[in-house]
C-alpha cells in the first residue's frame, strides 16, 4: 500500500449553519433527531420519506428526501439501513451537504465481503466532494453548535478536543466531564474512518483555533498513514494526552474485532508518543483527570509538593505516595516556617511538611493562614489536602466553629490566589452527598476535588515532564 | 535495650459488660460520653467530679468518681487532662477496671522530658495490674459492644480487625467501611502504645475468634519487639493487609513527628511481609478495598478473566489493564464459547473475550444469559464489567425493554451462584444519585462495585500471590 500523505481541510465544521438527521423514525423514539433538537442552534430538518409528523418538532421541518429542504444543509446525520446510504450520499452531495455522520453499520466494520465493498463504493460515490465520519461511529460533538448525538450532553462550550473510534467511549468522557467541570470543543467518533480517519481528525484539531487540549484514544492507524500522522505530532504544538487501546496481546487481539485496526506494537507507540513528548496515560479514567488537572491549572511542573492533613497518618502515606512518583515534599524556607510555627498552638500538631493539623482543624480560621502561608512559599509547586466529607456535614460537628464550612472553602481556593495546584482529596467516607456536592461546586471553581490519591498523584510527574520536555524542545 | 518477648492477655475484651467515661464534660458537649451512649449494650457511666446533670443521659450513672460507681467497670474512657491521668489510674486498678483507652495527649507524644517522664510513671504505677490503650490514641471500636469513639459509627459486627496507632486513618477507615459495606470486629487505636503495642495487639487479632482478616496501618515499632512481630507474623495463619507509613525519605521523618516511631528500613518492613505472605498495599483506599474483596468473595486466585463491556473501547482498555497486572484474558473453552455465540444476534457485538454487547445491552434478558453462560466456564475465574451509571436513569432510557433494571441486578449477582467474584464497574458519568444507589444495594449483597478499574485490578493479584504462597506454605 502507497503512504498516503493527503489531509482533508475541516476548517468549514466551525461554520456549521444548519443540519438534517436523515432515517429518523418512531422505531427509534426519533432517538437522534430528539437529541439533536435539544440544543441545536441553527435549523434542523428531519428526513424520512415515510415520516409526516414527529411530536414537538415542528411540521415544516420535515421532508420526505434532503433534496427537498429548501435553504442549505452543511451537516447530516444518518442512520438509514447500510443498503440505502448510497442513495443518501448522492443526494447530499447533490443538495451541497458539507459533512456527514454515518451512524449505519454494516459496512467494512461487519468484516465481510460485501460491507468492505460497499464501504469502497461509499467512498467512491462521496469522491471528496463530501466528507464523512464513520460509518459505524457517533459522528460529532460539538457543543458551541449544540450537535449532540445523545441525549442531556453539556451544552457548554470548552477547549477540549476529543478523538476516538469507539462511540461508547466518547459517551463516558462527555458524561463524566459534566462531572469534573470539563468542557469539549469537539469530540469526534470515526467508527471505521472510511473518509475522515485518525490523522485527519488530529491535523484539524491541532489547528482548530477553537481547541487548547487534545486527547486521543487510539485503537490503531492504516500503515500507510503512520509517516503523516508522525509529521503531524512532530508539528503540533498543543498539549496531547493520549491512551492506546490495544497494548496486551488479547487487547490487540480485541482491537481487530472491534474496529478492524491493526493495534501495532505497544513499544513503537509509546516510542512516538515519547518521541514527540505526548502524555500517554492508561485508563479512560486517567485520561480525562490529566485533561483536568491540566484544564483548570495549566501546564505546571510538580517538583515541590506542600502536604496538609487532618490525619497525621493520612499525611505520610500521601508523602510516601508522592515520593514514589518522584516528587518532593521538602521543608518549608526558614522565613515561611517561622510564620507557620506561630500559626499552630494546639498540641499534637505539626508545623512542618507535611502540616498535620489535627485537633486545629476546629480552628478553621488559622487554616485559612496556614495553607496561605505554606503557597505564599516559593519553593512550593502545590499543595494536596486530605478533608473527609463528614466535616462538611452538620450531624458529624463536634465543634462551635460555626464558620468552618466558609472557611475551608477560603482554603480550597486559596491555589487560585498564588497560581499554583490545590488539590482537596475529599474521602466520600459515609457522606456521600457531601462528598458530591462540595466537588461539583469546586469544579465550578476550577479547582479538582479527587477521592483517592492514586487518582491523581501519578498523573503529576507525567504532566511535569510535559512541561520540562517542551522547554527543551 | 534488651529483646522484649512479653505478650500481654486481652482475651478479656471480648466479655466486657460495662465501660466508663472518666472526664467527660460540658465544654467538649459530652462528647466521648455522648458518642458511646449511641450504641454501648451494657451500663454505661459519666465519671467527673463537678457534673451533675448531662442532658439526656441518666442521673443515677453520673459519678464523681469512679470508685462510687457501685457495680463493676470493664473499660474506661479516659479524658482527663494529662496531669490527672495518674490519679485516675490508680482509682481505675483499685476499682478493679481491666482496660482503659487514654485519650489525653501530652505524655510521650509531646516529645519533652516531662512527657517521656509521666508516660514512665504511668506504666509503672499500672504495672500490669490494667492495660492500657494510649495514651494520645482514640482507643477500642467494637461494634458488637457498641464502643465507639465517635458518633454514627457503624453499629454492625464484622469480622474484619484493623490495628492504627493513628486514630484519624482508623476514622476515615471505619466511616468508609459503611460505604462498602465491609463490617468491622475490633478497631485499635492504640496512639503511643505505652502499654499495649502494635505487637500486643497483632497477637490478639491473629488468635481472635471473632476476627478473620486483619488490616493494619504501620508506623513502626520498638526495635526490641521486632524478634516477636516477625514469630506471631509467621504463626498468624489469617490473611492480614498491611499498610507501611513512611516507606519514603519524607514519609519517615514525619512518622517520627507524628507518633515518634521509627518508621525503619521500606524494604526490611517489605521483605518481612513478604517473607511471611502478608498481602502489602500503598493506599488507606487499596487497605479497605482489598479487604472488601476478601471479606465478599473469599481468597481467589485471578488467573483467567472474562471482561463484559457495553464499549467496546473501554473492554479493549479493561483488557490491557487486566494483561498489564499479570492476569490473563483467554478465549472461553469450546462448548462455551458455541453456547455464547448463539446469544448475539446484533451487528457490531462480539461474542468472544472480551465480550462486547454494544446495542445488544437493552436485550437485557440476553445479558443474564450471556452472562451466566460465561462464568460456567471452568476456564474462567472472575468477571469484569462496565456499565455507566446513566444506564440507570429512566432518564437516559432510549429502549422499550422495561426490565433492564431488573436484568441487569440479576447479572450482577450471577457471580453469587458460580462462588466467582463478578466486579461492576459503575462509572459515576453524570449520575452520581444511580451509581451510589446501586453500588449501596450491591454492597449488601456482597458484590464490590468500583467506578475506576485501577481502584481494584492492581490489587486482585495480590490476593492470588496470597492464595498460591498460602498453598504452598
Amino acid at each position: 500500500m502507497a503512504i498516503d500523505l493527503s489531509v482533508k481541510d475541516l476548517s468549514f465544521i466551525n461554520e456549521i449553519k444548519s443540519m438534517a438527521v436523515i432515517g429518523t423514525s418512531a422505531k427509534r423514539n426519533f432517538f437522534f433527531l430528539k437529541n439533536h433538537q435539544e440544543n441545536f442552534k441553527g435549523p434542523l430538518y428531519a428526513i424520512n420519506p415515510t415520516v409526516n409528523e414527529i411530536p414537538d418538532f415542528p411540521k415544516e421541518n420535515i421532508y420526505k428526501s434532503i433534496k427537498d429542504v429548501p435553504g442549505k444543509v452543511d451537516f447530516a446525520f444518518i442512520s438509514v439501513p447500510a443498503k440505502h446510504v448510497l442513495s443518501v450520499i448522492d443526494e447530499c452531495i447533490e443538495k451541497g451537504v458539507k459533512l456527514v455522520s454515518i451512524f449505519s453499520a454494516e459496512f467494512s466494520d461487519a468484516g465481510t465481503k460485501e460491507g468492505i465493498e460497499l464501504e469502497k463504493e461509499l467512498l467512491k460515490r462521496a469522491n471528496n466532494k463530501i466528507r464523512i465520519l464513520g460509518p459505524n461511529g457517533m459522528g460529532l460533538f460539538y457543543p458551541k453548535l449544540g450537535i449532540a448525538w445523545r441525549g442531556f450532553f453539556p451544552n457548554k462550550k470548552g477547549n477540549i478536543g476529543l478523538i476516538a473510534q469507539s462511540g461508547g467511549m466518547c459517551n463516558i468522557a462527555i458524561y463524566t466531564s459534566m462531572e469534573l467541570g470539563i468542557n469539549f470543543s469537539k469530540v469526534f467518533s470515526f467508527g471505521n474512518g472510511a473518509d475522515l480517519d485518525f490523522v485527519d481528525l488530529f491535523h484539524f484539531l491541532s489547528k482548530d483555533p477553537e481547541t487548547d487540549v487534545i486527547l486521543l484514544y487510539i485503537e490503531g492507524i492504516k500503515q500507510n498513514r503512520f509517516e503523516l500522522l508522525k509529521k503531524f505530532l512532530s508539528q503540533n504544538t498543543k498539549p496531547v494526552i493520549a491512551l492506546k487501546g490495544g497494548k496486551s496481546p488479547t487487547g490487540s487481539e480485541a482491537v481487530k474485532t472491534h474496529t478492524a485496526s491493526i493495534a501495532g506494537s505497544n513499544k513503537i507507540w509509546s516510542a512516538l508518543f515519547k518521541q514527540f513528548n505526548k502524555i500517554e496515560v492508561e485508563s479512560l479514567e486517567q485520561l480525562l483527570y490529566t485533561a483536568q488537572i491540566i484544564d483548570f491549572y495549566g501546564i505546571n511542573e510538580f517538583k515541590n509538593v506542600a502536604v496538609f492533613s487532618i490525619s497525621g497518618g493520612y499525611g505520610v502515606v500521601l508523602v510516601d505516595l508522592i515520593e514514589k512518583y518522584g516528587m518532593n515534599v521538602s521543608p518549608f524556607s526558614n522565613e515561611i516556617q517561622n510564620k507557620l510555627d506561630k500559626q499552630f498552638f494546639i498540641n499534637g500538631t505539626s508545623s512542618k511538611n507535611p502540616l498535620d493539623v489535627a485537633a486545629q482543624m476546629f480552628h478553621s480560621r488559622t487554616l485559612v493562614d496556614i495553607v496561605d502561608i505554606a503557597l505564599s512559599d516559593g519553593k512550593i509547586d502545590t499543595l494536596i489536602m486530605d478533608m473527609p466529607s463528614w466535616y462538611f456535614n452538620h450531624k458529624y460537628y463536634i465543634t462551635r466553629d460555626t464558620h468552618f464550612n466558609e472557611n475551608i472553602e477560603t482554603v480550597f481556593k486559596l491555589g487560585l490566589k498564588y497560581h499554583k495546584p490545590l488539590f482537596p482529596i475529599i474521602q466520600r467516607a459515609h457522606c456521600p452527598k457531601e462528598s458530591h456536592r462540595i466537588a461539583k461546586k469546586l469544579s465550578k471553581s476550577k479547582i479538582a476535588v479527587f477521592e483517592n490519591p492514586l487518582d491523581f498523584i501519578p498523573l503529576l510527574p507525567k504532566i511535569s515532564d510535559f512541561k520540562r520536555r517542551s522547554l527543551e524542545m
